[in-house]
């Protein structure tokens, strides 16, 4: 075999911060912080911190491939431990704080984590689990000494003073690039969780890929706010992305209500932010009620469920703010697909556009999808057809952490989602596999029926569930949340349905409630919904 | 060592097409042909006709890292070869038409190339060298049967029957991605030419690169023709950067005088088109005499020699055209810097903004750049120390083609270009180092001498370059072409230099010719101008 003969360097995360760095060093990271105000400093700080950090974790033993948690808001210090922790070769595990206390000491356990870095909101969390985590030798509490808290656990650390003793000089070593980077488990709604296990190949081609003008498309004249999380899939990239194109990062911390986030975007001049939908009903209602309306954020990328299209429409007409859909998973880093529109679709009437908008959008270069049927066999790409997604590529889990089982089917990862493929590639999510009502046999599609009830001026939140019919095993059932005043009626509601969906998809019944059951990640848990309604009674059964 | 466990893919350039077939299957590929008439098809219909070409070269016994070669202008056999070639595991080897017969034959039997496959215009020049090429096995006319030339070589083959005989099934082999993709040969102005061998690894992460919203920036709704040549470094890699994105691709054929460049901007709508500055010359000639402007045409990125400001200007204020300086070389595939602002200088007043627009840009990741002394040692970034460029990223050559020595400094790749690095990382060339005007030890860019000139209503094109004196060894001399009609005197010019440069950097005197030398990729060369100069007597001397 003839070999290229081009230099051969590993894709390794610390080179992006030596990129930013070199590139972009005044170029300002901001973040909202946990012990109040408001922190500013520059790409060039931060790389040093993170040397200061990666020394740190030498002196204290940490070797390549030993996991280091967090469980922290976006903020700098979690920045700074995403580029030292894996740059130095150990492996950032981000733990969801938000699940219950049982599970996060199951996953610390689990991924058999060293030490545990925590914003100050979690120390009452640190002081319940500390006990029972036996593999952590550390306890870090991400804040300096006059902000440590009162807790009584064993080799409690300041952040500040462990870093500040440390040399800022740490050459990161070349790593291979498909070793260990970063660890994050799914927050499994059965089950235990299950940890994905990135590479720094696998996150960097997702890099590369997350900041394409067709996806994210940001630069270095782009503000990004990632809402999302840090500890969710990496908040999506963005501490990455941003990085490699030298744009200015606004980390909100625990604000992420409306208020908050409307006055980070104002003062730091926000082009571009991230979050999943119900963050953006947040602050759709809070700039209605004050009738205000931001003056540079111009995108938001909303993932994690499905955005109603009233929604959409709100944020592009009042707002002058464009929302991409996108599609992803903790399995695949998460970018799976995402909403930008072809050349083609610029000319087409607007209601046709719009419906193309309201898709999940399509794969980047990088991400294969197919559906396929319940014998596995593939689909039409018709934009019709709907079945059970599965996809394949470069940032997509092969296996999970310390689970010997291979979650793939013939190469290929299944989702768990059901969608429909159209011939530009792309994805409509109907719904998760579990949640499709399956009505004498044939599939109903329980997005479809909440987006027409999220038209409604009234509804604040809906969800479309089976209940039990003895004919039909399953019939629709639509559980509705109204907004605070405001009023409508079932058959108001029904009456929407006619001419927007197959006859025999109409709900049988509406159900008015004060509010849905949510994820640890702020999804909507059909699951405990359907519990909550086991018993109801449709009034056709 | 912990491994990451996410799937594991090379990064294959036959994996572009495959996207784009899968996802952007009815995006357009418009080329002006050779034969005559525009010929139009999709991604999809390339994409089948690579596999058949695919197949026609495993029947003819081209294994794995063997070299096929090119002759031929940007049309879509040329595309289809791109893919076929490297797709299938052999190296894709282009070769510029303008170089010198010997030179030609010389580098066909340094890369042992198999098959050479040619574009009707080159038929001539195959009946020439044929009889000199031992290694070659057969001559591939990329043409149908009706326009098959009247040449006599043995084995001469009609493209279109060759691959029109094959199936278009054919499943791209997983190839190691460090293994050769493409080679290309630099147009070396002393000595023989020197081949890059790039790997498909090496051109994905350029491919990335390259679409980036601060670099070319392009994207689906794109449409984006490369005037730069697909046998000049992969005409930039805009081939496989319009695949990955699934822009829609116009290739114009050997069409490149001004007139024909627009015709194809209005009748595709070219978005994006990129190129050397004398095609922008010529269709700024073009566009001022016939008093037109593109109409949706909004940016062109220039390289492969610097871009006067004036043009700039002339593009920005009368054409609404931005103009991108870029930076690169063969041996950087060729992607080094390119120019996009950053935030900070979007509020500068419009001279310094438009000072950072003319340098030739910053880096995205994957490329690092450092300026050295004589000596080696490196110098500040702080946009006046000027010295020797050295570079160093995933798509740098590291060694030549079938040349033992190393070419690298320290594991850096000395440019030979001479320029300054600013705080934010614009890089701004001054000279060739070659080119560089030594005048009493001290070094004057001829560069910016120039750009002065040009900046003369009635310059066509200037060049300085360094004459002989007794008492300085060098002292700066300007040749100038000057435009059809138009008058200016040797005062004049010089008149217009006290200001913008250091006193002692003025030219000491002025000539007028007709035309200036060029190289075989249309660049002025001052070699040759040197030696048409040498005997050239300063009034100072």
């Amino acid at each position: 075999m003839l070999m290229g003969q081009m230099m051969d360097a590993p894709l390794l995360v610390s080179s992006l911060l030596v990129h930013a760095e070199q590139y972009h060093g005044d170029t300002e990271i901001v973040s909202r912080t946990v012990e109040g105000g408001i922190h500013r400093y520059t790409y060039a700080e931060a790389a040093a911190r993170a040397r200061k950090l990666a020394n740190a974790l030498t002196q204290d033993d940490i070797a390549r491939g030993d996991r280091v948690a967090s469980l922290a808001w976006n903020g700098y210090r979690h920045f700074e431990l995403y580029y030292g922790v894996s740059g130095m070769g150990a492996v950032m595990h981000t733990i969801n704080p938000r699940l219950f206390p049982e599970q996060i000491v199951w996953i610390i356990n689990n991924a058999q984590d060293q030490i545990v870095c925590f914003d100050l909101t979690f120390a009452p969390l640190i002081a319940v689990i500390a006990s029972q985590c036996p593999t952590v030798r550390m306890w870090v509490a991400m804040t300096d000494r006059a902000h440590m808290p009162e807790l009584k656990v064993p080799n409690l650390i300041c952040y500040e003073e462990w870093i500040g003793a440390q040399s800022d000089r740490f050459d990161w070593p070349a790593l291979d690039e498909k070793s260990a980077c970063t660890l994050c488990y799914t927050s499994g709604t059965t089950g235990n969780p299950k940890g994905v296990l990135y590479s720094h190949r696998s996150l960097m081609l997702h890099t590369f890929a997350t900041c394409l003008p067709d996806v994210f498309n940001i630069g270095a004249r782009d503000c990004v706010l990632p809402v999302v999380p840090m500890f969710h899939v990496n908040a999506w990239g963005v501490p990455y992305g941003a990085a490699m194109v030298g744009a200015k990062l606004v980390l909100p911390g625990a604000g992420m209500d409306g208020a908050s986030l409307y006055e980070l975007f104002e003062s730091e001049k926000v082009t571009v932010s991230a979050g999943v939908p119900t963050i953006w009903q947040g602050l759709q209602q809070y700039l209605q009620t004050n009738n205000l309306k931001p003056s540079t954020l111009k995108r938001c990328i909303i993932g994690g469920s499905a955005v109603p299209p009233a929604m959409m429409q709100t944020f592009e007409n009042e707002f002058g703010i464009k929302i991409h859909h996108a599609w992803g998973m903790t399995e695949m880093s998460p970018l799976g697909t995402f909403n930008t529109l072809k050349n083609k679709h610029l000319t087409l009437p607007e209601d046709q556009r719009f419906a193309v908008q309201t898709k999940q959008g399509r794969p980047p270069f990088g991400v294969q999808l197919k559906i396929v049927d319940e014998q596995g066999a593939e689909l039409p790409r018709d934009g019709k057809a709907f079945g059970d997604l599965h996809v394949k590529g470069y940032w997509i889990v092969d296996q999970y952490y310390g689970v010997d089982k291979n979650p793939l089917v013939d190469g290929w990862f299944p989702t768990g989602d059901v969608g429909t493929l159209d011939p530009d590639g792309f994805l409509q999510i109907t719904d998760r596999s579990k949640d499709v009502i399956k009505s004498g046999g044939e599939w109903i599609g329980s997005i479809d029926l909440e987006n027409v009830a999220c038209a409604h001026p009234a509804v604040a939140q809906a969800a479309a569930i089976g209940a039990f019919h003895p004919k039909w095993d399953e019939r629709p059932l639509l559980v509705v949340v109204k907004k605070p005043g405001q009023e409508v009626s079932k058959d108001e509601l029904l009456a929407m349905y006619p001419g927007k969906v197959a006859k025999w998809w109409i709900p049988d019944d509406v159900t008015f409630v004060e509010e849905l059951p949510l994820t640890a990640t702020g999804k909507i848990s059909k699951l405990k919904l359907r519990e909550q309604l086991k018993d109801y009674k449709l009034p056709t059964a």
